[in-house]
């Protein structure tokens, strides 16, 4: 059950632009002048919903997200700026508000136009079906080859909601938040703190994801917020944003094409949080790692080697690795029966830590493992 | 038909490293007081063939090159080394030459420790069956997941020979060799002579190439030369080497761990070689642009993106796109039906040309596509 933050309804229809009348087209519209913040992917290759979104975003006030799925409109070009600005422009009077109060984010096949022809007239409806209690709708609305809608949710203690909608399940790299991700609060917040706060909570969660190491042209996170209700508790609303953030994070890898588990590869014991991060994100990228904890082999080698390509220096006889904290490795020695640590690797969520003993710094990052369905999941996705 | 250098012997046997009795020790024997150059992997987890053949290569005069497959003897510390020494010294004093005069290299499962109770009683049979016929074989043992053996050969002008035998399927990445490559003429050369020609005949082969984005503990070139024959033409002989260093470099992609198809990647009218090479590695290495080639899926969309996730910029309306020399696309716009393309795609090798018109560097690296063959190989890899 969905438990909406107050001030927001939702909408979703299907335009066919994805096949079998699944939905593609979804709003999410706020009743009040609410504030806004924005995160978009760093690829240079940037989609024209992005281009418009990080121009709208600047606005003192939003009152709308409208997002398709089916059609990334990347690499479309003017025509392609023309066609998402066709789209606001309507919507915006149906809505009464100004098309620069919408933001907008695209998903799907690259280098497509939007086809207004499909979109447009269904934008009465669209706008006709807003409700408070469609927020799922709109979770199904922008998913590509998720398999399920990705929905969290929390409250402060104050009693200010925070629910976040997301989409994501390949094209995952951990450059910026490499995904659709909305979040949305009935709390009071100035644009400021908004920037603050979500530029800490995109940091924690969304960038410290991996599926496939590809960055997409698409990623965005609007952060949204009405305004209804006052956030007395900073700190409280700050550790809830994260932990949302998080969650969603989560459910992307969890929904990674093709992945029938969860890795949290923690570094520890590194000198400085950029070789943390990097050795971490080695690990969670390299396809050996990840096809041998598909197949629970194991094959610890294979992590090291993930270390040492990195580049960075450390002492492999220092380093010791624990797998769901049971010894794996330690002074180059297997510590735990190899039966034993293939159960471990067969559960659907894996810890991996890995101790370097060289500082004191931490980092985590989460992955997915490698499979034939991802495989063939991309090499069909068109057809 | 391998026509082989004068002054090389050759051998093989099976130590019961691998299994089902296949050949996994092979020896190169040089009759003369040969001259060797090396070039090593990047990785910082060095294997102990590689600290060994590191200081090794140094030497003025080498003898013998032996290698092993099944156990990689990386991240396996002192012991390792320790090993490693151990079948030098037996080696060298079965062939009457010095441990230092034999340069070591293996490749297989990281962080095992050789198998010296297999490996040192078939030395002797190692040794005893040394012949200039044997070369194929030698290529048979050094092979892991290698399906077929990889030997090139040349003859320059002069008559000079070039022979080079290669391995590696898996963990291919462009950073150093990243496979093991042993190269071998009769022609006489100077150390200073061999490090010029090496390094420049790696860096226009084997570091364009790439697999699977992970380079190995283990990666080792070692040139070897009898110096039987005079070099008279040095520019011919340089031509030679490079082309055989490619053609090693283009086997070793072809038999890429289930791969299809070999796909050579040129950027072209680039602003500079970094830029070119970058732009190239990204579109090589993307796990999206690999399986959209082995579905035979024209999703060119996802070739731009591989171009702008580098943080390079470029301008996507300039971008024109050539598969197999038809124009594929331009100003954002497909150039050829979609059949077509699809049929060019489905050949097993498909030159794929992406032109930037921003400058006049070219770079050309060569791929495979990513299947669920490489899936299932390395999810069970070990067993």
């Amino acid at each position: 059950m969905v438990s909406v933050p107050e001030g927001f309804l939702f909408s979703a229809v299907s335009c066919g632009i994805k096949k079998e009348g699944r939905l593609d087209l979804g709003l999410i519209f706020c009743e009040r002048k609410g504030t806004a913040w924005g995160v978009f992917t760093k690829n240079t290759l940037k989609a024209a919903p992005v281009l418009i979104g990080k121009t709208n975003f600047k606005e003192p006030f939003h009152r709308a997200i409208v997002v398709n799925s089916g059609v990334a409109n990347a690499a479309t070009g003017e025509e392609g700026i023309k066609r998402a600005e066709a789209v606001l422009k309507d919507l915006a009077s149906l809505l009464k508000v100004k098309p620069l109060e919408i933001l907008p984010a695209s998903t799907g096949v690259i280098g497509e136009q939007l086809p207004l022809e499909k979109i447009l007239p269904q934008l009465s409806e669209l706008v006709a079906g807003l409700s408070p209690e469609r927020a799922e709708d709109f979770a199904k609305a922008i998913m590509t080859t998720d398999t399920f809608p990705k929905i969290a949710q929390r409250t402060t203690k104050d009693g200010v909601k925070l629910l976040g909608i997301a989409k994501g399940a390949g094209m995952i790299a951990p450059n910026m938040a490499t995904m659709l991700a909305f979040i949305l609060t009935d709390g009071y917040l100035k644009k400021e703190e908004m920037k603050k706060l979500l530029t800490k909570a995109v940091d924690q969660s969304f960038n410290r994801i991996t599926v496939d190491g590809d960055t997409s042209t698409n990623d965005t996170v609007y952060f949204l917020a009405s305004g209804i209700k006052e956030v007395k508790d900073g700190t409280d609303f700050a550790e809830n944003l994260i932990f949302l953030a998080k969650e969603l994070a989560y459910l992307i890898v969890k929904d990674g094409e093709g992945a029938t588990k969860v890795i949290r590869v923690e570094i520890k014991g590194a000198r400085n949080k950029e070789e943390a991060r990097a050795l971490a994100m080695s690990i969670a990228n390299s396809p050996l790692v990840k096809t041998a904890f598909y197949g629970a082999d194991p094959n610890w080698g294979r992590i090291f080697s993930a270390l040492g390509k990195t580049g960075i220096d450390f002492d492999p006889q220092l380093v010791q690795i624990f797998l769901n904290d049971k010894p794996w490795v330690k002074k180059l020695s297997v510590q735990t029966k190899e039966e034993n640590l293939r159960k471990e690797m067969q559960k659907s969520e894996v810890s991996l830590v890995v101790h370097l003993k060289l500082g004191k710094v931490s980092y985590e990052v989460l992955t997915c493992d490698l499979t034939e369905d991802y495989i063939r999941i991309n090499a069909s996705y068109r057809s």
